[in-house]
């Protein structure tokens, strides 16, 4: 399906510094970025990075003054998403799990897992289908956490979380991953530009590796599944930021937007508590 | 109801150093000592303090040398409780608290309660009779925490209890206390002698105002309620701690008892879920 | 010294709830409240509770209906201090402390001083006397923490300031109380109004006990320490908060102000690293 | 030069259980591993991963039954360092800083340098040359940190160790990590048998990639640096764990060795405060 993605940021810079930006559509085999277009202003020469592990495109550049610069990117995407079945299809034990996915297994800067293994066995051990445990976690998450903007902030942690019950979609996310991997199933961070999200925004989801696919969830509940541009991923908001700034920069605003290409026709997908099938960003 | 309560600690004193004990049962109109001995070897000359609100009994006393110290305690005690029937007894408003009860209601240094108010609404905000309330969370502790030696230590607070799921007397009394204060409850820790502990140790647990008085509750339920003899209540572990050392001490064995006196006849009394009575140390 | 000091506090109540308030200036043998008028509009019928420890007043009342509510107090205060010269003053050991000061050397909700013993220790325990060592670690918050509004939360205790080296008058106040205890002073928080502070707020500073005396320090540095008008004191802000609120109410909006009453001449008092004197709120 | 090394685990299994082991010496183009044999009694057939990264050696094996299970790991290895001259190296600018450096600058787990921003820059922001920083930072960190078994445990983090300051080697290095991120240097965690570390154990220490290369250093100051064989690195020891347990399985004891091979001869290397030359593993 077509997405018209759009967002524009700007930053006022104090003295030389440098940025590296995560706001571009992720391109690989299944999701295809139809036209595209960042530009700064003023001027500034940018580069775009290689792709470590294919988890995100990075557009990385210099200011070399103090300066208020617009950074803009426009595109039309064709996501691209399967509907997997996961009723009875068997889990991956660790004993045959690919070494590349045990990095998603180990506890993160914000999802500190192994401080979670007790809660985790103690509130979703018992359940045997890995899709039906993440299913259920997602809704605990959603049921028990208030969406509370302001309440968290960027040093807010899954631990944090989990006791305190409010934040922002980055929080719900964090909490998602760390819950799974306190049962031991590989989770990973997810950006993109979300339709019908509101209040417009980037969102923040995650993804839970199941019977070789990596599932999309979203304790929030605040949009469809099946609207996600997909940015980035990466194991937690330490490696999936939107933006790193290294010098004297100060964000000052931004607006994002995710619309419907022309002519294209929405029905929107959730999970609900029957859910057989999980939703795979390939 | 008569007990002997025993407790022989060494301690290396390595320099110069003041130590504060509280391991003398507290003295109050409910509670008789029969007798008591406090002794050290070597000789050293102590001080009983002027307890302050009532609290507790603390003996302090200065070690000039470097020196192993034993100090032993033996008393025999005529505990006293009284069951209150909390059935229909109305809850105490803030409105119409006496205000001396206030810092009870206070987050204090392991009891971080203004961070586990969402969760503590969440999980038994819909109760509507305060003793119902603690009853309540009290055997949610019981289940969902383990009890495990060596899990936690001297640092460890109710808001890593409550996610960890795992620690000994102390903490589990921590959560207790902070989920009634998260819950508009005002509670406090109590450390006594115990009988029928086992392992045979001194013990903590918490009590909640309810109606106006203080009930005994242990999320433990290592240890019958009704055989306790108090040594002193604080509003959490900071401020009822066995001992207090200023200096260069260094704490190396300790052993506790608690034995029903002789003719002594003990009924066990423990809450269960239809329990309308709360038993209260006077 | 006369100040004239206001504030103007507006709530926004949802439902029944109860406040305490903690915005009068104290009154004992040395402050003297010549005049003052607390108001809320609409009117609600107050009580003003009896002083637990003389450390502060409180106004309570109960507003039964969702509705706006303005609160103000103005008074005029004749603050009292004393300068103490602690040049050759001894320290108080443990062994010979009161036992109503104990509270005060303990770990507490926001001041953690059980985990800052080692850091203290080493960044302070070589210096000798102890009114050196709190004047030198409140330079030490001084030269290290910054004063950003907005950084910290309710929440941020002194245990993250100290490492997170931002915050407010309040984080400073914890730090500072944090490490006299680690070092074993005695030490409490302090709120006040505040003349010349910029912008105007409550101020919240930290007075240490040393050779029998309070003494007042501010790591901020950002007021004249005579100008202060004492609200209360307490362990941390846990027990000395503007206000506790009980129910659904949320604060919308404040003014402070305090201003020295006319014909008094004042001259600043700041410590200085040569300072011998401290001073003292009686 | 050539070391024998040699470890001996035991592990009470006690349920069908997956283990992965990061014991074995690496092998790459530098480090040359002459001889190795890994054993399990009872036999139990083992899988060697391929590594992520280059970054270490897995051996994943699962039990199936409940028993005690010994595993044995003996090998010789040639080890192999450069030293580097940093008097006059450049530092490499984030703006030029290869892309799969990035996750080395990130905040981790148990490297938190978001929240040590503000602290390291006012420790050691004023330092030029980089090496130098580390260097500054080392000594810091071994002056201040007391080398302390038992005191931290896995959950413990650098935000932990540099207030409460005391912990292990992996609290050194973490610590390590920590600051040089929040400097922006990148840094990550490194494990290996080490020479004439007492008592015997593996060791954990910190490279931070400095003007191209991977330098190594020891907040600890317990081992020669050139005296090492290295098993693994990671972002920080959630990647670079010696053992990771899934299942019911209990480590119950452990033998670490690291000898001199016949007719090498040791000159021990390490920093001093007027270092010049890093030391690399290749």
């Amino acid at each position: 399906m077509k997405f018209n993605v759009f967002t524009e940021m700007e930053y006022q810079v104090g003295a030389a510094s440098t940025l590296i930006l995560s706001i571009n559509a992720l391109r690989n085999q299944h999701q295809t970025v139809l036209s595209e277009e960042f530009t700064i202003s003023p001027y500034i020469k940018t580069e775009e990075l290689p792709s470590v592990n294919g988890e995100n495109r990075l557009i990385r550049f210099e200011v070399t003054d103090a300066e208020l610069i617009k950074i803009s990117y426009r595109a039309t995407v064709d996501n691209c998403y399967k509907l997997v079945d996961f009723a009875e299809k068997p889990d991956i034990p660790v004993s045959q799990l690919d070494p590349a996915i045990f990095p998603y297994l180990n506890p993160s800067r914000y999802c500190q897992s192994d401080k979670l293994f007790r809660l985790a066995h103690n509130l979703f051990g018992h359940i045997e289908n890995s899709f039906n445990k993440v299913l259920t976690l997602t809704r605990w998450i959603n049921k028990n956490i208030e969406y509370l903007s302001g309440f968290s902030n960027a040093h807010t942690s899954a631990f944090d979380t989990v006791t305190e019950q409010a934040g922002v979609c980055r929080d719900f996310a964090h909490l998602g991953i760390t819950l799974c991997r306190a049962l031991n199933v590989p989770a990973r961070y997810f950006t993109g530009y979300s339709y019908n999200l509101k209040p417009a925004d980037f969102h923040a989801c995650f993804e839970a590796y199941l019977g070789g696919d990596w599932v999309l969830f979203d304790g929030t509940g605040l949009a469809p599944l099946n609207g996600m541009v997909k940015i980035a991923t990466g194991r937690d908001a330490a490696d999936a930021a939107i933006a790193n700034l290294f010098g004297n920069v100060l964000f000052t605003s931004m607006i994002v937007s995710c619309e419907l290409a022309e002519g294209e026709n929405f029905e929107p997908f959730y999970y609900n508590s029957n859910s057989t099938h999980g939703i795979c960003y390939l």
